[in-house]
């Protein structure tokens, strides 16, 4: 891959010379948020199939069809791509959730079904790019600092919907607790799946633990 | 780092020419023993500290000390080094595990302990080590295609040692799952731990565990 310095070509978004009109200013707007969301696209894909040491800017742009300024206008380093990257993944599991949650059965059946929900949260390929991420992060002191602060912040909202969707009280003691255990088991969960298909033996967890969480929230 | 090709040296551990005694057989085997056993050292804590793309068979033979050419011709690929390494892991975690089993509290006390000693089990740097591997091989088919079956070795072994310690009885219904949740709930607190320390946090669930295990096994 070229790394060598080069003219900064002029982003493919940011085009408009000299005197621009309120419609032009939105257009362009428009363009550059349709540009940052193939972009972070691009990335997500990229860190799931490659990991982070393959995807680098160059690897990005090209992924996205965007010119490599461009890309750089947006985001001026891969750690600023990845934060960007794993806040839209976190929002997009945020939101997932909350749709899922409008199909939940009411009564018995609701715990299992939640459980379900969260024990599969984590076993797809945004998971694999996070997971890429973390451990890239645990070599690298930069993508740490950068990286701890999003983890907890991403990690507190999961948890804050997995209560709701409980329907948990969590001024009752341990019941704190049996949520945030939910969540590490999911993660869990997903590093097991990561290299093979663990869905079998996964719904049979997924059965114990709905009778464990049943009892303790 | 220089992967030109070059002759391959005498490993420093086979120098022995024309006829040799059982004596020196023997002793020849023994600095085998340890020129492994140094290795697979160096290949763990390289993984742990700089990642699966940075273990180079150079770096590792640097770090143990020894001649390129002797750790070549104990493992002829990194892969075989790190089937070996991720062996020897989990045969030190199950050794680690008996030993303090005898340590473990009678009676009421006896869950929380077993619970504690579990969800901690992830959190070190060999853990650390194991999910560089991971991850790295669900980008790399011939890295998946050793560390696959050696998983499930492993983590069979784990169970086993798991059911041992709690004294559970798993022809019950859902006692199986319960281990295995604790075990997938375990590997995610140890994901949880890899960039900060969980310890605090991790504590309380620990706690909470004891209670929802004690009570389903």
């Amino acid at each position: 891959m070229n790394a060598a310095a080069e003219p900064r070509p002029v982003p493919d978004d940011e085009t408009a010379g000299g005197e621009t009109t309120a419609a032009d200013g939105r257009r362009r707007q428009a363009r550059g948020r349709t540009t940052r969301r193939k972009l972070i696209g691009a990335a997500v894909e990229s860190l799931a199939e490659r990991g982070w040491h393959a995807t680098t800017m160059l690897e990005v742009a090209e992924r996205a069809g965007v010119s490599r300024g461009a890309a750089q206008h947006h985001f001026p380093t891969r750690e600023s791509l990845v934060v960007a990257a794993v806040e839209q993944l976190g929002e997009e599991q945020i939101t997932e959730l909350r749709r899922r949650a409008d199909e939940l059965p009411p009564g018995r059946a609701r715990t299992p079904a939640v459980a379900e929900m969260l024990l599969d949260l984590y076993t797809g390929v945004k998971f694999r790019a996070a997971l890429d991420l973390w451990v890239a992060a645990s070599h690298d002191a930069g993508l740490r600092e950068v990286l701890v602060p999003l983890q907890a912040r991403v990690g507190r909202e999961a948890h804050r919907v997995a209560v709701e969707l409980l329907g948990a009280d969590e001024t009752r003691p341990g019941v704190r607790e049996a949520v945030q255990a939910t969540l590490d088991l999911a993660r869990g969960l997903g590093l097991a799946n990561l290299l093979t298909d663990d869905a079998p033996r996964r719904a049979q967890i997924v059965r114990q633990w709905a009778r464990m969480l049943d009892a303790a929230v």
